[in-house]
């Protein structure tokens, strides 16, 4: 399992996510506290926006605390939108194409969790991309093949189906070839706007996701492990739940799996 | 040889230097066409200001050309004052501390050049440094040496009078110690506020230094090499000069060695 | 385009022809004298066979000339076998998982050259694979999928029909889907008994390929590029060639590509 | 805190030590279980005898565990006297040179444990050394220092007489400088025939040594921590001791500080 967070907000330097806290990214690289695995040591990432509309991505194979670019480039940037990730590797290799977030045209993605049989599963889930979206493949995680599908099947338009409907192939193509299904996935993602997190699990057991505020004007920070021990500034989100930060503040939906050729609104605002 | 180039003005995108002109320090990694050696693969590094006093820095061991954080970053981030380099060993290993700009402080420093039989001079060198300078010393370069001397002979008071007096420092110890002396020293230097250039050889043969216009409003780019074909575009500084980019526009003065414990004025303007 | 060497005979040291000779592989990867592609700085590496029938392999994406492990490994591993390899990256990042050599099971196998249209042909060429070599693609070139595809078509039992049904098959799909195709392919390949190599082009322009006495005792070596001047110690192999030493010496054979589905014997014995 | 094993007798693959074993090295750079730093992800290192005289090298700064290139060579190369180390950094950057085992000519030497103020104490201990083992200084640890000391005072005669001699000088130098001074020391050295080790403490904290057979004929294996759950199989070395493997077999004698000046013998052989 891996680590992240993401901030949404006034401009922020990067640092007062990744190594500042008590409980910073860089800290729970080394050991995380709520984490299957404690040590998330097989790389990092970030995506930041700022004056493009194409995040800017930094991202490298060393554990993220002995990284010096990483601290000098999270102290340098100040940004109103950012993904972090620090990487425990459950599938892909140790190298940069498989580190978080990804990133494709404007949009950024990052993932904790993992697809159940994946390696059995993977060639015809590449094979369901189209041509544009296999070329844009580069690595070898689900994390990353998750994210390209939701881009193809209308992640732009509409996020949050998109990628409930990604979760719902998935687990019919795992019933279909295996026979059981299980995929956990606390993801965040943007388009530079808006910030996205979703959690879900097949099972009881979706990974954490919680939020809290940040920054001194209405920021929000979303974060699979809380970064200080005040516990009054975090709130759990509960399982099958998304968040959207946007211009209206912090809301959050229902999020559970759709099939792809559903044409039905997908989700109700639940606040 | 390694090849460099700085911008001083209104905020610009890194990738205007780095990689998008016809002779981008990209392509002169590849193939600088005017250096000694046809071939800078061996790492590259960033120094930029934004709203701290201090640079952010980026430096990795991969040819510039192959890098994707680097195509991304000199992409992502727009900044009214930069250092970009491009590195072909000379001495000093592979290794990300041996990478330029090197940085102290508010300070950010790249050079091409070297000493003349600098592994001779290297332990004596190091040890003038006084305890302060030597715990900042990462890296086993001739040039990070260097800076760092002229950090602590008064590079924040004086920046050009402190370089000129590492040069002559360097050329006295190698005369004692050798017999013969030759420094070639094409370096450029900021606080984040001035940027300067140097270019300066014990003998006839300086590495080159070009300035040129850049970016709407009034910036400046100063270069190993040009970056372009267009030859009136660059104007070729002559061997024994500083050039000195500041809110009073560009400035070019004579530059010459100069012993540490000498007291006087350094340097004339020449325009 | 990459250079490569490649020996059989008694055992020897791999820096006999990675660091050694003049024109050594090291040497090679800053200025290559034949090659289309003057500097070959985008990763190395080594397959070498000892005590076990799988080889060993040690690949890195640093320059060779910069990589302290290379020159220690290269000085050390004394070895009746081995395969090494200079990348100049044509298709596929700059990554461990596209240095060649490329190894399944007890082979071996590293390319100069490529497929003209690749990008366009990569899908359906994967497509191609069954589920057990689909499940050992790691990387993106080309030369990874020639290989495992001679694996998936018989190479084990006939090496080099089945190099030549890859081919074959590679030819007609891109004329089929382009309307034109052209594979330049110089490449060598081993199970850890004998050593093969083959000269091809579509076209009139195929990679070089050069044969040589190595050792004392009636060793060979195969290179891309001679590794000295001496120029009777080289013979050039012809395009549309095949090499194989084994234990019955050195032989040359004819070489031409064929359909995957032909079922009789491929080539014919020259020599 | 760092691990590490070292192995002397018939020729063994390297796995047996590094990945095989239920507590094997990599496993113990996931999770060391005695150490006081439970992650060692900060590098690793080989090295190895055949050959030639001096050892072949082979370091990284990835984990361990993650390193394809070391678990190829760990499978391929059978040797009877090799060091292996995974590195948790307490002094000195991410860098292969920091990575040990570090290399002298024929002698290789790697360590766990620290030098309580070493960043004050480091440049005077620098200045000890002389020209020729000062130019042999690669990185900025405090456990190559103390090897290049080691070497200095002469190991080559006498090598545990030159480590106690470091120690003994470390010691009263943190005395004098400092007021205080702890050297925590668990080291193994080799010159390619004996294979080293030394358990040692300023304190009543010396950390972990073991020792237990390995391999067919007589072989034994030195750690930091059992490669086992097999209790009676490892054998810890008390503090204040070296081991001593070489065709006499296994000798254990005591080992404290000498100063450099001192001329009478060392050691008494206490088995």
């Amino acid at each position: 399992m891996c680590r992240w967070a993401a901030y949404r907000g006034e401009p922020l330097f990067i640092e007062e996510l990744v190594s500042s806290p008590a409980h910073s990214l860089i800290e729970q690289s080394v050991c995380a506290t709520r984490a299957k695995t404690s040590t998330n040591a097989d790389g990092f990432g970030l995506a930041w926006y700022g004056d493009r509309p194409q995040p800017g991505r930094f991202r490298d194979v060393l554990p993220a605390w002995s990284d010096c670019n990483l601290k000098s480039i999270a102290h340098q940037i100040s940004t109103p939108l950012f993904l972090a990730h620090v990487r425990a590797a459950t599938h892909g290799a140790t190298r940069r194409d498989n580190c978080h977030p990804f990133v494709h045209d404007t949009w950024s993605f990052m993932h904790n969790g993992q697809i159940d049989h994946f390696e059995r599963l993977r060639r015809t889930m590449e094979q369901r991309l189209d041509d544009a979206h296999f070329g844009a493949r580069y690595g070898s995680t689900d994390s990353e093949l998750m994210f390209l599908l939701a881009m193809q099947f209308g992640m732009k338009e509409r996020p949050l189906e998109a990628m409930a409907e990604v979760i719902g192939y998935v687990e019919k193509l795992s019933l279909d070839m295996i026979g059981s299904a299980r995929v956990r996935f606390t993801a965040a993602f943007s388009d530079g706007k808006s910030l996205y997190a979703v959690r879900y699990s097949t099972d009881a057991f979706a990974p954490t996701l919680y939020a809290g505020p940040m920054g001194l004007d209405g920021g929000y920070c979303l974060v699979s492990e809380p970064l200080t021990d005040d516990s009054e500034a975090w709130v759990e989100i509960p399982a099958g739940s998304a968040v959207i930060l946007s211009d209206d503040g912090l809301n959050v939906a229902n999020f559970g799996p759709l099939q792809p050729d559903e044409t039905k609104p997908a989700l109700e605002m639940a606040v």
